[in-house]
């Protein structure tokens, strides 16, 4: 008999495959749903859950940091799906009773932090025991539905756009890990431990999008976030835009410090958790956003999809511009079941 | 030095109290929060966990019960808002990378179904590794913000009204558990454990409520669901009411098949899960209401704080009616920090 299927086996992109298949037609494209596209206020909803052990850490950072940090993960996906105004958070929480009050006050006093900065209220929530502590939190937003921004809307010739440096965080972990000895650079050990502990979600892009906008251009941005690694959030708007995404290998978004680590490319590609957006976008509409949004750069181009790839599921999404394979491999983003 | 607070010794509601803090004023009064109280559709969002080894397990539930379940539990909340439409849910799911997909595959399933039934969508969610099987549910949901459901709206002289039998759920999960004996009445053995595996969210309720309405009477309606109990919530509904409820020893909503079980009494207060309505109405609103409503009866009713009370807290909410008391320590829901 052969061995039953397990989580393992899928991964979570191919377990989200399958889950998207209980919800309608093109529910799960997105990194959030879209609950009321009548009239001028869509409201957009998002959930994310952070696991001990998997998303945080108590070695890598503290609790209010990982208020701010959970909260931010999920203002990150309003933004990228074009909110103008958080609405709210719902927060699950599990934790052995063991746990120490002090360590849930400073998760919630985080949390409180990042909407005090970015707007929205606590809405609710749930907690429980558990073995393993966990968050479950689910962000709601609101946006113009004729303004959204969607994975699927990319076109050929379209110009690639990530909002800010990429590598960041996942440099800011290593240190944090002992990975990597401190830095000879200060600035730049202290920029990349901030990056990972108090991550900034982009809501700020919609703003930029909006004023960089060319007169007479119709609304079509397609993007995503980078949480789970620029080159999975190129390749996914490759994918749903049914093109292929070519990057460049001098224009990778990587900040000018952390540019001679020999990680540099693998940790920008494929480090994760930079929480930019990531935008394809009409070329002179691009060009006019890097110029409204500072810290934003061109970084690649959507081109038709290969034609041995098969009519609406492209196998290859990446490629660099000089020929050279880009497997997405190297830019896997994150695989939670381990 | 003394010894940090701990969860444990929060217990559930005392930790849910201390979250509040962090939340607008009244935010976590009610089973779920109103998101949008302008305009004719105002919008309810609320959020539940479910833990293995506490909320589910395998020896009482396949996995289409659980995702059933879950589901109703959170569409639960919904009507206990007064919701008159189910927009759809989100799923946080974290389970061990051996876990098979056809467990997971059967809880979405399970999931559907209720959807399928009630109304609404899967919107989205996210899945990660974890050492123990979770799910983090929020529920979306549409209401009249002129017909809310509210803890707070109960008044001295109110008939308290529970929309169906208590303990059921309960006495179910007693014969799953082999706690009790299979019972000499296979029909009431039935009913019990389809009550556990598939309770059925008072969704209905609201119709009957409109439709019970005494003419003239503006709405007027206090309430929430008995998922932590029938005694937690006729309490909860006291508190906030700043009243004290009284219930009628004979008037306690049994099943009648229950009735000779000598832990009739304490499942019916205390059992939780069966997921009914419990309301607090003006006498004329109740009695029709109840004439409406296949299974409801009245339990009881509220009456003014007593003097001894702290202004603005209730310390005991709850006595039977021939003076006795009624600790909540009988009724105390459950506390899932162990």
């Amino acid at each position: 008999m052969a061995e039953p299927l397990r989580l393992a086996d899928l991964g979570e992109w191919g377990l989200i495959e399958r889950l998207g298949a209980f919800a309608p037609q093109g529910q799960f494209d997105d990194d959030g749903a879209l609950v009321s596209p009548d009239g001028d206020h869509g409201l957009v909803v998002t959930t994310d859950l952070l696991v001990e052990g998997i998303h945080f850490s108590d070695t890598t950072m503290g609790p209010g940091d990982l208020g701010w940090r959970a909260a931010a993960a999920n203002l990150s996906d309003l933004a990228a799906m074009g909110c103008h105004q958080v609405v709210g958070l719902t927060v699950g929480l599990a934790a052995p009773a063991e746990t120490p009050w002090a360590w849930v006050e400073g998760v919630y006093g985080g949390l409180s932090e990042a909407l005090a900065h970015y707007g929205g209220t606590l809405l609710g929530g749930d907690c429980s025991g558990s073995q393993q502590r966990l968050l479950a939190i689910t962000a709601l937003g609101r946006l113009d539905p004729a303004r959204p921004i969607r994975r699927r809307d990319g076109r050929p010739g379209d110009l690639l756009v990530s909002s800010g440096a990429h590598g960041l965080s996942r440099l800011g972990l290593a240190l944090l890990q002992g990975e990597l000895e401190p830095l000879g650079d200060p600035e730049l050990q202290e920029r990349a431990i901030t990056a990972h502990r108090r991550p900034r979600p982009r809501l700020d892009g919609l703003a930029a999008l909006t004023a960089s906008q060319p007169p007479g251009e119709p609304w079509r941005v397609a993007g995503m976030d980078s949480s789970d690694g620029l080159g999975q959030a190129v390749a996914a708007i490759a994918k749903r835009s049914l093109c292929q995404a070519v990057l460049e290998r001098h224009q990778l978004p990587l900040a000018a410090a952390m540019a001679e680590l020999p990680q540099a490319e693998a940790w920008c590609l494929g480090g994760g958790e930079d929480f930019e957006l990531v935008l394809a976008l009409a070329p002179a509409w691009a060009e006019a956003l890097v110029e409204q949004l500072a810290g934003a750069q061109v970084i690649g181009r959507l081109e038709p999809a290969q034609p041995s790839d098969v009519s609406g599921w492209v196998t290859r999404p990446l490629r660099w511009a000089d020929g050279t394979a880009l497997a997405l491999a190297d830019a896997a983003g994150f695989s939670h079941f381990h």
